[in-house]
């Protein structure tokens, strides 16, 4: 049970995480901080929060745990802001969906506050964004993945795996750089093809015209195309050279199946696409008979 | 009301579209061939059909209805089969994903009784093929394209449309090669794209790993990517013409984001992504209000 969550950014991640928190009565009050005033007007108003900090140092004042869930971008002045006003037992976690530059900043701003901080990324999300889509379900039955370092605080870590468990979570641990690498192959680059995707559409004079004609397969495929810009402009920079790796991977595979169409090669087309149907058919989300 | 529906093949698609005929009350007897001896005998149990047919021909031998419902590959041999048995006031209909190639089989096959053939493409499918999937409600709500030409016979083409309409679908009519250039953006484009993603992951050493984090976005994104082999074999062949121009207008796209991702230049990867995004959140399925 804490005291005082400090939330540092009042969105959909933050803003979910404290309906969460609170649903399961892990938590006394909430004090949380957006540079916007309209959105924490609405976070108060929901119940998201009990109180509106003034700043991001004021939300993390008296806090026994902070929530830093921000946009990628100003991480690092966020943890600037909150250092000098963390107690000594403040567990501190991120939500961001890249780590290695997240350490990085941690280092740069938390100085001797670093072993406070677990970084932390729950693998949720909806293509909508603002504390008015806070969901206290959000994070229900996700992973969660925590990339401590050799100089992360123990019994810290162990206190951010008991409450993202807690939420209902099942929790793993990795270093940034694996994190980096793994999700560079299974998130960004599909939202970075997604968006591509839709931009070769939209450069096509026929667009609106074709985009009629659409079925569910795009409807499914393009999904993520209607991610947050902001967000992933900040996602594909902090992790742009396993991004771009996995795109230079992407274009050899595209490239071999171009080539066996473009030369009516039925058998390698059959081959290169069932083994793509095979991973694909085998596969589930957290292990779950969900497709 | 059609005396009799010749069903050549009795897969997911024709299954389907018997099925759905039946509950409507459009149809007496249904008869349905297959050149699997245990497809007709699971279509006969499950009432997709009233009785096996020992051929193509015999399936179109006394209907007024015949839906050829057969891998592209096969589609001109069907139509070969059963051209002597049509009789004169019989519709003949489609319903494969590609167009100019089911009418060139169809001029090639179908001598004099070309102009019965209304060329057909329900926007509808699941990622399983087999009679056991066969579903009443594929059909329902979903897109029909017609592509007759001028040698098509006005009544038949009358009568096909009021058959997909009473099933519940929405028809228009375009011609085979506008139908086939929206087909390879809208469709072809991103099932080679996620067949080539999910291709390279295979090819990565830790693709166990990456998959075992993968989360909802990557769930929908790759949806498509267990399609049926042989069925996208297919149509890629069949279209590979517009299929690799759009594979070459998407690359055009990926590069841009890449170098946009390459040289750190925020704006443009916004620009981009941004453009994308305001597409994709425009669009919906059949101009409902589903996402």
């Amino acid at each position: 049970m804490f005291e005082q969550l400090g939330l540092v950014g009042c969105g959909l991640m933050g803003g979910s995480f404290a309906l969460a928190l609170k649903r399961a009565g892990l938590v006394k009050k909430v004090v949380g901080f957006s540079p916007s005033q309209a959105t924490t007007s609405r976070a108060l108003h929901m119940g998201v929060i009990d109180q509106v900090a003034t700043s991001a140092s004021h939300a993390a004042s008296g806090s026994d745990l902070v929530l830093v869930a921000v946009p990628v971008s100003v991480t690092q002045l966020s943890f600037q802001a909150i250092a000098q006003e963390l107690s000594n037992n403040c567990l501190v976690m991120d939500v961001g969906s890249t780590k290695s530059d997240v350490l990085l900043a941690a280092n740069a701003a938390l100085g001797d506050k670093l072993a406070q901080f677990v970084p932390a990324h729950p693998i949720a999300g909806k293509e909508v964004s603002g504390v008015e889509h806070a969901d206290p379900d959000l994070y229900t039955a996700c992973q969660v993945i925590l990339t401590p370092t050799d100089r992360t605080n123990a019994t810290l870590l162990k206190q951010a795996t008991a409450v993202w468990q807690a939420l209902g979570c099942k929790v793993r641990q990795m270093t940034a750089a694996d994190h980096d690498a793994a999700f560079a192959a299974v998130s960004h680059l599909p939202h970075l093809l997604a968006f591509a995707f839709m931009q070769s559409i939209a450069s096509q004079q026929q667009s609106a015209a074709f985009l009629e004609l659409a079925g569910p397969g795009f409807r499914d495929f393009t999904r993520i195309a209607a991610g947050d810009p902001k967000v992933w402009r900040a996602i594909f920079l902090a992790n742009a050279t396993e991004v771009l790796a996995q795109s230079q991977n992407f274009r050899s595979s595209l490239e071999a199946l171009e080539r066996a169409v473009l030369e009516g090669d039925s058998a390698a087309i059959e081959t290169l696409v069932s083994q793509a149907n095979q991973l694909r058919s085998q596969w589930t989300l957290n292990g779950s008979s969900s497709k």
